[in-house]
């Protein structure tokens, strides 16, 4: 038997997405994001929603651009002060003493220390209601030298998602999959 | 020091989604869907990507509605079937053994053994190259009965990931975390 919770987000596990942008002046910025996901493979897109309010919203609305950096394991504790702390503010960057670094591809920073980044453009915007929805096609991905692109992505890094205010590790491999 | 991989996906861990629809004729299909993600949060809404080719899409365009089935681990083989075939050539309710169950909101089934499930209606769709994003608006979550709502969904249901064809379970808690 199910039982009806009504229209609620019950759903589990989320990503943990670092979304890094410049803001009108300059200054780097950095937002944790679990709204989002990969949304097509030709181009290669990712969508995130951030609401209104945010200093990122503001920042995506003007440069166009954002960063999408995966955390290890290490870094939860940096993206849950990610996910509180508001850029306008303080400088999420000095206070956890993470180094942007200017894209290659986007007008937007990247987080030196995480293990995988990805350089997206903004090439589609939607109001949804309480978020915009943003639709970034990934221009270039990168990732720490030393990761090797025979083993999954998912060994390698030690991803983590979030859960109802809790950040939880990957645990074993149980099945191979299929293709998306 | 990053390394240059080009436009590519390297995005992990992915969702797991098991997006179930009728077809023209009422026939029950379900497909795993890892190009999706919640995308806002009042209304409730969640996004799925789907390529034109598949069974699901027509279904989706011909009923304006999805559930999300959230698989437990003991569900990584049926959802790696239901990634690889199509519903356009077999049934995967019974060839699965799953069983379909009408949804009391909107106009598509639920498989009535996972333990999460999400009533979505479609708001949105847009062209995005390869696949056709789809947000869908959530009038009804449910869980099974057993579930608890103080204990986080994430620590009772055993959901499970994707990463480069293969499936994982989800590992220890690592730090709270902060509202999305």
């Amino acid at each position: 038997m199910k039982k009806n919770l009504g229209p609620k987000l019950a759903v589990c596990p989320l990503p943990v997405f670092l979304v890094a942008t410049y803001d009108r002046e300059g200054k780097p910025n950095v937002m944790t994001v679990s709204w989002g996901g990969v949304c097509c493979s030709d181009p290669p897109c990712i969508a995130i929603s951030v609401r209104k309010a945010t200093h990122t919203h503001h920042a995506l609305m003007e440069r166009g651009a954002f960063t999408v950096n995966l955390p290890s394991r290490e870094h939860a504790e940096a993206a849950a002060y990610f996910g509180r702390a508001s850029g306008r503010d303080e400088d999420k960057f000095k206070k956890t003493g993470m180094t942007p670094v200017r894209s290659r591809f986007v007008d937007a920073p990247y987080i030196d220390e995480m293990p995988v980044v990805l350089e997206c453009r903004i090439t589609q915007i939607s109001e949804l209601g309480s978020h915009t929805h943003f639709v970034g096609q990934v221009l270039n991905a990168m990732t720490d030298d030393g990761i090797r692109e025979d083993i999954p992505l998912i060994e390698q890094c030690g991803p983590i998602v979030f859960g109802m205010g809790r950040y939880y590790g990957i645990g074993d491999m149980i099945e191979p999959g299929s293709p998306v």
